[in-house]
C-alpha cells in the first residue's frame, strides 16, 4: 500500500489552473527513482501567503505558472541569471529557507536549440507576445540567433518585446518576412477554441525547414502536424514542458534524468 | 502505480517534532475510502507563516501538536468550546479561507469515559500539568466529574490546573487521597528515559476500579500492563490517540468512521 510519511520533501506548483501534468510527472520519476518526494498542484490568490507557507512549511521546491511569473520576484531571495534575464520565474527553490528563482522554460528551450541543431543564423519568425514569448525570444537571443521578427496582435508588447532582445516587430495583420524557422507562442492550435487553426500558412510552412510550436496540448497541433507533412525539422511544445519540467526535477532533487526518463515520465503526464 | 494528482485535498499536521502517526492514520482511511486527500506531517520554526500558507494554499485541515497549541489561537477565526475551555487547540479546518480551530483531544477523552462508562462519581487522582493534562482535566469536568486531585511536580501549573477547574492539587511528594480513577498524564511510562517506570504505585492500581494512561506510546506502558494484570478497567492513550484523529479525520473528511476502521487505522497507525 502506497502511504506517505513525514519525512519525504515536498515539492509543489503554484497556477491559476493548475494542471495535472506537473503532479504526474514528477510523482511518476520520483516512485521510478525511489526519491522520498511528493509533488502536489497547488493554486493560491494569495501569492504572498503562498511563498510565506513555502518557506515556513520548508516545501523543497514550487514551480510557477501564470499569472505569478513575475509578481513572484521580489518574494525571493536570489534570482539566477535565466529569469533575471527576462525578469520572469518559472522555479523557485528552497534551501533551507533561501528560495533561489530561475527560469527552466528559457533553459529548455536553448537546449531545443541546440540538440535540434537550429542554425543561429536562420531567419525566424515567432508568433506571440505574452509572457512565454519573452522566454523563448530571450532563448533565441541567448542562443545567438540575430535575424527575428516578431509577430503579434499586441501593438504594446509585441514592439516592447522586440525592441527588448533587438529584434523587429510586425503587427499580425502585415506581411511577415520570409523565415527558414517558424515559432508559435500563442494559443493558436491549443486545445479549446483555437484548437483547429494552423498558426502560420502553409505555404509559410512549406518554405520553412523548422517549426517549432510551444503549445503543449496537444502535442499534435495542426502546425506540429502540418511541419511533420511538410518534412520540416519539427519542436513540440510537449518538448519545452518536458524539458522544463526536467531541468526543475533536477534542481529540486539533485538528480539527473535520462532522455529516456524525461520521455517516459512526459507521456506518462501526458495520458489522461 | 499512486500517483498523487492536483484535485486532492491536503491535510497537514505542525509539531516540533513530527512523527509518522497522523500520516499513516489518515493516509490509510483516504485510500481505504477511496477519498481524494493527502496528509504530511511538517514541522515549522514560523508559525505565523505555517498558518499563512495553509490559508494561501487552501490547506483542508490542520494537526497541531506541541508547542504551537495555545500560539495559534490569535491566528484562525473561529474557535469552538472544545478549544475555547483550555485555551489549547490542536484541530485546524479551513473552509475556503476561514479556519476554525478546535480540541480532539478533549472531545476523545470525554468520549472515552462515556464510552467505558467511567462513573463521574468516581474519586480521581490525576498525574500531571502539562498541555494535555489541561485538556484531559477538563474533560473529565465537563464529564460531570466533581472529585479530582491532580498530583504534579510543577508547583506553578499543578496547583494552577486544579484550581482553573475546581478541583485539589497535592504536590507530587505528598500522599495523594485514596481514588477509584488513576490517570496518567506525565511522560512516565513514554518510549524513552522513563519507559520502566509506572506512574503510580502497584498498592494504589489494585485499589483503584479504573486506570487511564495518557501515553501513546508504547500502547502497553507500565501502568497498561498493571492494570490489566490487576483486572481494573484500562483506558489506553493509544485509544485516546486514534479517536482524537478519527474526530480530525470526520472533520477534514466529512466523512464518519466507524470503530473497526479507526481501529484498523491506528493498528497501521503504530506498525513500525
Amino acid at each position: 500500500m502506497p502511504i506517505l510519511n513525514k519525512d519525504m520533501q515536498v515539492c509543489i506548483s503554484l497556477a491559476a489552473r493548475p494542471s495535472n501534468i506537473g503532479t504526474r510527472f514528477h510523482n511518476f520519476l520520483y516512485d521510478e527513482l525511489g526519491l522520498n518526494f511528493a509533488y502536489k498542484a497547488f493554486t493560491t490568490t494569495d501569492l504572498p501567503g503562498a511563498v510565506a507557507g513555502i518557506r515556513a512549511l520548508g516545501i523543497r521546491g514550487c514551480s510557477v505558472s501564470m499569472p505569478f511569473k513575475e509578481a513572484v520576484i521580489p518574494l525571493v531571495d536570489v534570482i539566477e541569471d535565466s529569469a533575471e534575464a527576462i525578469r520572469s520565474v518559472n522555479t523557485v527553490v528552497n534551501d533551507d529557507g533561501v528560495l533561489t528563482a530561475s527560469n527552466t522554460d528559457y533553459e529548455a528551450v536553448a537546449a531545443l536549440l541546440r540538440t535540434h541543431e537550429v542554425d543561429p543564423a536562420a531567419r525566424v519568425v515567432l508568433r506571440g507576445s505574452g509572457g512565454m514569448a519573452k522566454a523563448v525570444t530571450a532563448a533565441f537571443r541567448g542562443a545567438g540567433f540575430d535575424h527575428l521578427t516578431v509577430v503579434a496582435r499586441n501593438t504594446t508588447a509585441g514592439p516592447a518585446l522586440a525592441e527588448q532582445y533587438g529584434f523587429d516587430w510586425v503587427p499580425v495583420e502585415q506581411q511577415a518576412p520570409e523565415a527558414d524557422v517558424l515559432v508559435n507562442v500563442t494559443p493558436l492550435g491549443m486545445r479549446g477554441a483555437d484548437e483547429d487553426t494552423l498558426a502560420f500558412e502553409q505555404d509559410r510552412i512549406d518554405a520553412a525547414s523548422t517549426v517549432f510550436d510551444v503549445v503543449a496540448f496537444p502535442a499534435e497541433t495542426p502546425l506540429v502536424r502540418a511541419g511533420r507533412a511538410s518534412g520540416t525539422r519539427v519542436v513540440t511544445g510537449a518538448e519545452v514542458i518536458a524539458l522544463q519540467a526536467a531541468r526543475q526535477f533536477e534542481r529540486y532533487t539533485g538528480v539527473a534524468l535520462t532522455d529516456d526518463q524525461v520521455q517516459r515520465a512526459s507521456a506518462f503526464s501526458r495520458a489522461e
